[in-house]
């Protein structure tokens, strides 16, 4: 469990908001924030909604300790009537988010919350931080494990993590998305995330001989004896070495090898020439492991090229997502309440199109074709619409109004489901595990031409008639 | 204070292999890796070592708690002696390090760690990560710095950083490296890293008007008034009112305005035009604050095109190092000892020559020149060499070894001070403070070629001859 008291993980500038709106008698004024990203990263079809279960730990712990207050404090900055405010914090936000392994697509709300403008401004640092990070590294890792075509992906990259919680949390992210494992030990015992490896190239290293090496591995693991045999020569001392003492430890010992892991040099033809050996000496069941650089693209490459390759090592490209690292989502104030307590709806324009916000308290809808099952398109409505499911509904895309489908014999779900209600934690947290199951089921209901790398199928996220007029009306009445 | 126990992130595979090395009778057998990275971020000219206070944290807390070895135990891999030796764990290793803010070059010992093969090993995970986003963020952080001439950088990124830890501790490697603070709050409270802020778009969205929004905040903070004029139209709105609140509030209330703050449309075309606008106004000194999307490159073309800039946030381009965002330190078992206790060298050979490992235990010596204080080179040494100042030093490059320079007049420096003697900590940890001065005085040091963008001049890291010499004839040696 960690204990860490973060609340103060929070942009500076969500504190002196908060002590100016307390000063200007703004303190329970209600308003709404949404969260949600712009752009898919990698230009791929989908994303993966991750990182909500931290959201609900950072809210669950949100307090400001005596400590916080004295530093608060000391910046001269802020009132003693917020100050006292802080000190006696309590949560009173309501929030809805969409669950954890779900495929989202830009401009969806992930999280709403609606409560007291200074307490739903304060929770923008970390939700943004949270759902930033692991919806980056869900994503990515379910296109490395969508590459690997079955075979087993893990995430090896804890050592060029940027920091100790992108490797315990991109560990979960990967995880929920398709991994089978990681080599970060924490996540197993704090998450049951299965821990894997086996050796580093130091202990070959240590031994007077890579055989010797060898030897003393499958003496202690004869059970589980996977050898890394690249850190001299594969073909030439690797494999042989590796084979001779399957040959003279693991078998007479009652088992069978388990398996070899190439880390360096052209992984195609080391591979293709391994699996030849490897099945020469009888070992046709022992699996050959790839690492070292790899993602959706190498791997992807490797398997078209026949590499024999049974499972894959992920590091760095993995856990920092380093073809494009950075999962852009924002936390925008979409209405305010009014004094007798109604909505209203506001929004930010912006030179840049896609800056604009989309105004108003709102709902994402998911139709499913009821005959395959598929999602055939997403539709974001205001909260007070509903989406009936027995008549036809025509989709219009709202930056090109006259591209219209009309589509019927589908079933409406609710994208977002509730997590708080004045506060209090409405919502069963569900295991990694379930997640994990979950997102596979999800991902099942995408069209195969939306989760293709390269120029894959545009998903339909459309606007109810209702909010598309809103949103032009109030672009009208902001023109200066 | 972070009270986590991260013992545990670590690869499973430090636990495998220690085990094997307990059951092998090589508890005590002592091992030298060292931690280095390979290459430059960007194709930069240096890097800025960062992170060892987090290394020293970690090493302080190492112990695994009951909670750890009944995870451990149930792994069924794990020889109850060795649980044994986990549970009553004594730190008993030496260290060396480069203390942070030194500029650093690839293949140069990071970190030095001597000690028994099991607890050497397991530092592996940990001492990597922590080096790795530090350095990776501090380096990035320094280019941006230099990038603005002068003008003060903001650390803008915590919401879009990969997870808590690299909000925080991006921060404070940004901070080292010359960033003037933070928007993350909760590195000020810690560290004390000035967290800056004013206000977001929500809340001139929150008010019926942005001057009724500009004119609030005046009123609760005259004395620290930054206002953001880009929410609806910077030119036609944003400036015409915050010069009327600065003429109705500011200035009435006694105080100077602070700045203006523009997050997007063109910074070079609109920072023109609201400094002009400004200076009529009688507001020369107020400032003009640039975020939204910034990195070296964009504030580099930004001044060049004459944008009237005085300071900038830069947000998830720094926080992220998005242009390069691993940065691929190793740590490499380079000598371990016979039974007499003497230190044989050991290499890793790979069929990529820039992953071949330099063998032995050893020392980095820089090079400064007596007259203008400048760095001429480093040398890596073997550990029980020394580099006599008094006479002429001939620098040959290992690589290419018929290029020599003889070099006289200079001071020689080991780049490593001692952090452990026998699991003691033995180094006086500095304030974040000193070690930002620290780095300033030592980049002062660094000919300006070797801090340019494009195509840097390659600072020299070269080997003593012995050095050298070992690593050519273990290469021979283990020619197949």
């Amino acid at each position: 469990m960690d204990k860490r008291n973060l609340t103060l993980l929070m942009d500076f500038y969500e504190l002196t908001m908060g002590n100016g709106y307390f000063l200007k008698g703004l303190k329970d004024r209600v308003a709404v924030f949404d969260a949600y990203f712009r752009t898919l990263p990698d230009q791929g079809g989908f994303a993966i909604m991750a990182g909500l279960d931290q959201v609900i730990d950072y809210m669950e712990k949100l307090h400001f300790t005596p400590e916080d207050i004295a530093y608060l404090r000391q910046r001269n900055l802020f009132d003693e009537a917020f100050l006292d405010y802080l000190a006696n914090f309590e949560f009173a936000c309501d929030v809805w988010a969409v669950p954890e392994g779900t495929p989202v697509f830009p401009g969806e709300p992930l999280v709403t919350v609606r409560g007291p403008v200074i307490q739903a401004q304060m929770l923008e640092t970390m939700t943004l931080l949270l759902l930033n990070h692991q919806c980056l590294i869900a994503t990515k890792a379910n296109r490395i494990v969508r590459a690997a075509q079955g075979r087993a992906v893990m995430e090896f990259g804890s050592r060029r993590a940027q920091g100790a919680d992108a490797a315990n949390y991109g560990a979960r992210a990967a995880y929920i998305a398709g991994a089978v494992g990681s080599a970060n030990t924490w996540t197993d015992r704090e998450m049951g995330i299965p821990a894997l490896g086996t050796m580093a190239h130091s202990w070959v290293q240590l031994f007077s001989s890579e055989y010797e090496a060898f030897k003393a591995y499958a003496e202690v693991y004869p059970q589980d004896c996977t050898l890394l045999i690249d850190t001299y020569d594969v073909l030439q001392s690797g494999v042989p070495n590796a084979i001779k003492v399957f040959d003279e430890v693991v078998v007479p010992a009652g088992y069978r090898p388990k398996g070899v892991r190439i880390d360096s040099g052209d992984i195609a033809y080391l591979s293709k020439r391994t699996r030849q050996m490897l099945d020469e000496a009888g070992y046709q069941d022992c699996a050959i492991v790839a690492s070292g650089g790899l993602d959706e693209y190498l791997i992807r490459d490797l398997l078209l090229q026949g590499a024999k390759l049974d499972s894959f090592g992920v590091g760095e490209r993995l856990i920092t997502a380093k073809s494009d690292p950075v999962f852009g989502g924002v936390y925008k104030m979409v209405a305010v309440a009014d004094e007798t307590g109604a909505l209203e709806p506001r929004i930010k324009i912006s030179e840049n199109v896609d800056k604009i916000t989309t105004p108003g308290f709102k709902c994402t809808w998911r139709l499913f074709d009821r005959d395959t099952g598929k999602a055939i398109a997403d539709v974001i409505s205001l909260a007070d619409e509903t989406i009936p499911e027995d008549e036809p509904f025509t989709l219009f895309d709202p930056k090109a109004i006259w591209k219209r489908k009309e589509v019927d014999n589908f079933r409406a779900e609710r994208l977002q489901v509730p997590i708080y209600e004045k506060g209090q934690l409405v919502y069963a947290r569900p295991s990694v595990e379930a997640i994990r199951t979950y997102c596979q089921e999800k991902l099942d209901t995408l069209w195969e031409e939306v989760t293709r790398f390269e120029n894959p199928h545009k998903y339909y996220v459309d606007f109810t008639y209702k909010l598309w007029q809103l949103r032009e009306d109030m672009l009208m009445r902001h023109r200066v």
